[in-house]
């Protein structure tokens, strides 16, 4: 063990109880970014994280973001950054969370009251933003408060980015990481951040990668106003009829995807790469959990987890315009709008997609030679991400995960998007590593989210140790 | 001309503008069904009926259908049922109306206030239920007064039925019926109904078929709740896309149901039914007014209504459970259900197009070998309806459109079901002939609903001549 870690672990288990304290004062604070009511809560919870910040003697900004687009009447929540430490012999580390959290009403299904920390018999700290995203970002916190108490050398200066709107699309955090990237984080030599989660509950991982999403409309229209299918049916073009047909030419039940060319865009499987999957710590039984159902594509973990991380997949969401309520309604709509995404992988280029989308939908709509009318457009894209984990930012988290919890921490990619990671990365040009504190089973945007003691104390030792190793790591990139 | 017609028809003119007055009062009181908070006005409307009818010399009662099924706190506004002469040398008609209507909202688009009928400089009567279905219910009381006041002989006796749920399911109408088929209703020799409309503007018509309605719900489930498409895409089955498969394999562009056997079912087209089509007052040009668009699927005007009348047509109206809002959401619905109905014609028989439903839906998922889990169910069904139009009851009624209007009317089918023909014709065995007063651009439903002057008055008329010609018809059937 280097050293200093012994007695920085031994003052986090002495400040445990204190560091729940601290939890327990976030999650008090009900920083709802997506309810206008609740805006002047996330401006309580960034001025809570400032005062922390700096009574444990951080400089530490409050940033305004101006006006929310769309709602001009709200500011946004501001973005507190912060800075530890002005060492030019040191290594410079930016981390970054998110103050804000999802709604939560206790009617909605809760076993306990969403905004009082409630912790039971085996650990589990129930509330809301426990583990998404108030649990991590107070672990840093937390580990310069273990450091300073127990006298140890801080091993790195740290940079802090945490924001107020994660949860309503991050409004305005791309521009100001842009913008920062030459001043406030200029001196970053590596990017830290702790905001998914375990693959499992046992074992700790790494994320290296995450696919981008490309989300798609499909419309097709004829009549000038819904219609009633007595009186027309049999005598027009339907456009929910033409909008089925196109829709089941996009993927099979096997989740194949049917828009030729596609394919052929996605980076082949290395053997080193496919080496990584046997001993990633998952089961069959592990993806039948999180399904709540035995419908799982694949028959082995390799090939899901592939299926998840490293592969596209394409999903329709829903259907705009047509009859979605209980009961019975004999219409026939007017316009209907296909929802569906393509969940992005190395090496496929957004436009490269849309192009073969487009070519795809269209030529099948021809094919059906009705006189309705089709559109298809690109709602929104994000870029997939795949980062080194050969990168020392990596190697010395995976030696703090070795470190704390006596296992090699599984290297995984995530199927979702976490846009900020990419963000940070193209403005930094620094590599990022993802370093989850919670497990799989916290029910982040759920009812009864959860962070586990276990997690949040050993995590707060493991965000600490990875600092102390990215201190010493060779550069190698 | 027979003899009495003239007297009368001079009186209908002279009463014109107290029949207005009349429809006037009655639009003024807004009864609306489906609003809890209206239902005192809808009583209100049943005892204006009562209080007109009783004033006319009819006997009148106002019969309580009890709690309203579901909604217990609320009574069943009452049948108001009457009979304005018993002479057992006469026939004796039963007419049915409703004299409740739908709701309505100035806010909504309306270019007056729904409940005050405003007369334009063109004749056309503005207000909520003016032709939906006060209008004509008040063309049964109108050609009583003008037959009083001009001192001609009543030619029928007349039994009315009136209710106040019809644009909220006609809540226990069926069963009253039923039960009064042997008693207040037992000596009726044909039953008229005026509760649709004319085809076009300016020829008047008479409707003896209506299709049915099989209407089903398919669903397709898998895993036990919504996941995120970016963690599970490509790893799991996914309902919306076996869903979307299976609408494809219901129906084509063209309107062909592609369900074996389903087309074996229907009657094949006689000659003397063709030849009914080419007359009828109906082009393509008021297809693609009434659609607003271009997008019919047959070029003729007879394969058009034949295609609305005669055939059946299966529309797909949408899918519960999956995302319908605007915008984009990236979720895997667990469970979706879709939508779609059937409209029947002779000779379909509601089990035997059940059957081939569902085992065409069974055997198309069975094909796609997903693990999901698929169900398939009739959510109602209404047979379709056709009568004889040789029966005197519409021979009397043609007789009453060439005295009134100069020209025969066509005889037409429609598309959509009025279920309560049907309960009239299975009750007492008897035709049912359907005799509308409006015309196809009078708004029923919708915003500005109206009633044209000439369809008031001359409708009035074409009742009352309707029920001397009935008088004199010769009995074959």
């Amino acid at each position: 063990m280097a050293p200093q870690l012994e007695p920085f672990f031994k003052q986090v288990d002495d400040l445990s109880g204190s560091f729940i304290d601290r939890l327990r004062k976030a999650v008090a604070i009900p920083s709802i970014s997506a309810q206008d009511e609740n805006r002047p809560d996330v401006f309580r919870m960034a001025q809570f994280l400032a005062s922390e910040l700096e009574a444990l003697g951080a400089q530490v900004e409050q940033r305004p973001l101006g006006k929310q687009p769309g709602k001009e009447h709200l500011d946004l929540p501001p973005v507190v950054v912060a800075r530890y430490g002005n060492d030019p012999n040191k290594r410079t580390i930016l981390v970054y969370g998110h103050y804000d959290v999802q709604p939560a009403l206790k009617e909605d299904g809760w076993a306990t009251e969403p905004f009082e920390l409630s912790v039971d018999s085996q650990g589990r700290m129930f509330g809301r933003g426990s583990t998404d995203d108030k649990g991590p970002v107070l672990g840093w916190l937390n580990v310069i408060e273990a450091h300073k108490k127990a006298g140890v050398e801080f091993p790195v200066n740290l940079l802090c980015c945490f924001e107020g709107m994660e949860e309503y699309g991050s409004e305005g955090l791309e521009e100001f990481i842009q913008a920062e990237s030459k001043k406030f984080f200029k001196d970053a030599d590596a990017v830290c951040i702790s905001d998914n989660y375990w693959l499992g509950t046992e074992k700790p991982c790494l994320t290296y990668g995450l696919r981008g999403c490309n989300y798609y409309s499909v419309s097709v229209s004829g009549p000038a106003q819904d219609l009633h299918s007595g009186v027309f049916g049999g005598s027009a073009h339907e456009p929910m009829t033409d909008l089925v047909h196109v829709l089941s030419k996009l993927v099979d039940t096997h989740g194949n995807i049917l828009i030729p060319g596609l394919m052929d865009l996605v980076a082949p499987l290395t053997e080193e790469e496919k080496a990584l999957y046997p001993n990633i710590s998952y089961t069959m039984d592990n993806l039948h959990e999180s399904l709540g159902s035995e419908t799982g594509i694949h028959p082995t973990k390799e090939r899901t987890l592939m299926a998840r991380w490293r592969y596209p997949s394409l999903s329709i969401h829903g259907i705009e315009g047509a009859y979605s309520a209980p009961g019975a309604k004999t219409v026939i709509p007017a316009k209907v709008i296909g929802k569906f995404s393509i969940r992005t992988v190395p090496n496929m280029e957004s436009e490269d997609v849309n192009r073969l989308v487009f070519d795809h939908i269209k030529a099948e709509f021809a094919k059906l030679n009705s006189k309705n009318k089709l559109d298809v457009w690109l709602q929104h894209d994000g870029k997939w991400w795949v980062a080194s984990p050969k990168h020392w930012n990596f190697t010395a988290a995976s030696k703090a995960v070795k470190q704390v919890f006596g296992v090699e921490p599984d290297l995984t990619r995530e199927g979702g998007s976490i846009p900020v990671t990419l963000s940070f990365e193209q403005a930094t040009g620094k590599n990022v590593l993802l370093l989850p504190m919670g497990s799989s089973t916290d029910a982040a945007h759920s009812i009864n989210e959860k962070l586990d003691r276990r997690n949040y104390i050993e995590g707060i030792k493991l965000l600490g140790a990875y600092l102390h190793y990215v201190a010493e790591e060779p550069m190698n990139a």
